[in-house]
């Protein structure tokens, strides 16, 4: 049976009209003053989308204006593209001529890869600034949501190279809010403070649970150490998103002072906390939950209680109440404990599957089980441990990178005839990207990846690009990513 | 979508096996120990139940054994229909006949009342002490939960005098659970007293939060207000669910000591509070909830938060995040607020039908809405005031009481022309029925009590029945039940 429910913001609004919704700097809206925003938002940008579409793109940082707008999307009922800021133009365009968005929106950080996109757009395009002066339509008023709807859609690549569209449905995100909340509760003054890009789920979620429980976002445009410490010693913070990197910056610049009692929960994602962080985290009595989850999960899918984080060191924990997980041994077989083998996922929070991608539905879905590519195992206890992220993912600072995506780059050089990529690991981004190659010529790594950096986002820009004689590779002359690393 | 969670038991037992799961007089079991002993169970109850039936009966009181029963049908991927308690044989007998469950399971105080009803049932019936000394079969194991699933089926009568079977999913309770938690959150001590009967939706829905948010439930066999008040200054209990009259009795005996802090939520259900009862729990820093909900919604559907109890006095409050409420002011209209009219409910909480009743499904959903038959009110500010329950319910103690029913009992008697029944103010039980008959004979009052004495459960009998010489009728001759009291 399909499920509905009341329109959520309108709902909130109506539920705790003065509680607040959302602070910037030294700014705050509470839900009615942000609903008012929000609904002449929509009326500033019904008439841009083409009676057509049903898709807006947004380029978007992490700012209240574009909070608003990503509301006013919803409001009228249409769907978001989450565009990564952090992408070349070339990226970027594939992202757009798959989703076929009916209007982009930017903001001024982000204009300068727009405009070198604007001319080989279909869409039409508007920036924040525009948008914001334009008349105010009459627009349509959506009471009810239905959870089958898709909200928002975020790409992500995998082993084939091009990066594919994950449809999230407001259910999946209700879903995703619930088996966080049955997780770590939902207490009176609770607070999440949102460092994380807002155009990644991990931010993105915080929005919508900020409207599903009725809590305050504090909302900074970027990561900085010293103002995030600021905040969880004030009282202010009860929970915060983060990756490892950014938890080792906070306590070297925090010293011995300890923060807040009232932040109760930190959430860390994009791999497992290392073991000297998790003890200096507990020295400061800063309770780490480690999750894992991924885009395709609408957030993290299973967590690991402070609790265990010691006597279960590495492990991501177990999957929250609506979710399952299962080690497959082969494509029959579940995994013993301690066996490794391929990761699958189930539950209400899981994509109902990827844009334009019937061939990777069919691969990825089997009997409603969600195969995320991932290598791991569960103890005897059932605690579940990743070892290898799919397609050898590196995770570096939060951001996804995939080797592929890079070697496909490499490759086209025309100096490199075989090109691979791994993780190295970083104490300050965890991990970074090398590359190896089997040059042609006596090209420079220099060259390489000034190259690079023409075509790939800064921050999946190999750090070392390395020559070497021969990659290694299987029987089946398979690219062993997991063995590049010996070669240094 | 059809959502499929895990077993919600199992799972709780995978995340939190070592919480408090129930607590009774001075035992209390771990939700790992809670799910062996229902595993047991369910293991005595399989070849009990015939193959070509997915339904048991239940005539439990509040006790250890009927939890560990009514999570064991669960496991065994039953429908449970729970039985009034406080009914008479012959009313049982309707429902058993109507929901033709495959077996009937009974306690020792239910005995008396199982015995004169033996000979006329159809399907096999166990006491517990029975069950318990069974051998354990080996019982199929249920791994995931369907949401659309029938869980429940609890019977509520309407105008029409017969009762009906309310089915409720998984999902019914599932978005219960959400909507309340949502409302008045989850911290890490919490904890549910239940005083109230495991049979009526206010008590099962307890049991059922407990799986779902991983809390304990202080379970008492009766309500008892000097046990109760021990419990909430013991700070043991954090939650309860009580009608006026419970409070009543509580504050009465409590003089003017107070609680413990930790008890953060008063539940008050079956009507507003009365003014002087709200006062005085304010004094005594009570925080009291009120709601209106009813069987088809799964309990609670509209909540008043504390700080509104006094400027909105006599409102339930605001429907829950994931419910919907309307008032008709008639088939086509909505009311203006301020206008009253007839009270529509919609939500993933609501049933999806009654039992074997075709017509009245029919009647009571109208595009995807529930017409409750209540009557009432928004204000201007969208908080909702019941001015009349549906057919004039007489809410005592706790209980629904249906004038209907009564009626039909009372003009079954030989003297009896013509029966009205409505709902008299009492201070002990808030509502208590007064019969208002016009009799052919010269048939005495007592006489016609213990008439219905025989035939209705104990609290239904109504405290007097008045012979009158006609009984207040519209132009169409329908019943005016609320002209009624001015009879007296």
């Amino acid at each position: 049976m399909a499920i509905t429910t009341p329109n959520w913001l309108e709902k909130r609004v109506d539920l705790s009209p003065d509680r607040t919704a959302l602070v910037f700097k030294d700014q705050s809206w509470t839900f009615q003053e942000m609903f008012t925003l929000v609904q002449k938002t929509a009326g500033q940008m019904t008439d841009l989308v083409p009676g057509d579409c049903n898709r807006v793109a947004v380029l978007l940082n992490n700012r209240p204006e574009s909070v608003w707008i990503i509301h006013a999307i919803q409001q009228l009922g249409l769907e978001t593209v989450f565009l990564n800021c952090r992408l070349t133009a070339n990226e970027l365009l594939f992202q757009i001529k798959d989703s076929k968005p009916g209007l982009i929106i930017y903001d001024s950080p982000n204009a300068h890869t727009l405009v070198k996109l604007e001319p080989s757009l279909e869409p039409a395009v508007v920036s924040v600034k525009e948008l914001v002066s334009r008349p105010i339509q009459k627009m349509p008023y959506k009471k009810e949501i239905h959870l089958d709807d898709v909200c928002s859609i975020m790409y992500t690549s995998g082993t084939t190279g091009n990066p594919k569209g994950v449809l999230q449905t407001y259910g999946n995100h209700w879903w995703s809010a619930s088996g966080s909340i049955l997780n770590i509760g939902l207490e009176k003054n609770d607070s999440w403070l949102c460092t994380v890009p807002i155009y990644h789920i991990s931010g993105f979620s915080i929005l919508m649970r900020s409207i599903i429980y009725g809590l305050p976002v504090i909302l900074m445009e970027k990561f900085d150490e010293r103002i995030v410490n600021q905040l969880l010693s004030s009282g202010q913070v009860t929970i915060m998103s983060a990756v490892s990197a950014m938890i080792t910056r906070m306590l070297t610049a925090q010293g011995e002072q300890s923060y807040h009692p009232a932040f109760r929960c930190l959430l860390a994602g994009g791999g497992p906390v290392p073991k000297p962080l998790l003890k200096a985290c507990k020295d400061q009595g800063i309770p780490v939950f480690q999750t894992y989850g991924m885009t395709e999960t609408s957030s993290q899918i299973v967590t690991l209680s402070p609790e265990d984080s010691l006597t279960k060191l590495g492990s991501a924990g177990k999957p929250l109440f609506p979710s399952q997980l299962k080690v497959m041994a082969d494509s029959d077989q579940e995994a013993k404990p301690m066996q490794e083998g391929e990761i699958f996922v189930k539950g209400p929070n899981v994509t109902p599957g990827y844009l334009n991608r019937d061939d990777a539905n069919r691969i990825s879905f089997k009997d409603g089980w969600f195969s995320t590519g991932d290598i791991g195992y569960k103890d005897e206890d059932g605690f579940v441990y990743i070892l290898d992220r799919r397609s050898d993912l590196i995770i570096s600072g939060g951001e996804n990178i995939y080797p592929a995506e890079l070697e496909g780059v490499l490759v086209s050089h025309p100096s490199v005839e075989e090109a691979g990529v791994t993780g190295i690991e970083d104490s300050k981004w965890g991990s970074v990207p090398y590359g190896f190659v089997v040059a042609t010529e006596d090209v420079k790594e220099e060259e390489l990846i000034e190259y690079c950096r023409q075509k790939l986002a800064s921050y999946k820009v190999p750090k070392r690009i390395l020559k070497v004689a021969e990659l290694p590779r299987n029987g089946a002359n398979k690219l062993m990513r997991r063995l590049l690393k010996d070669l240094l």
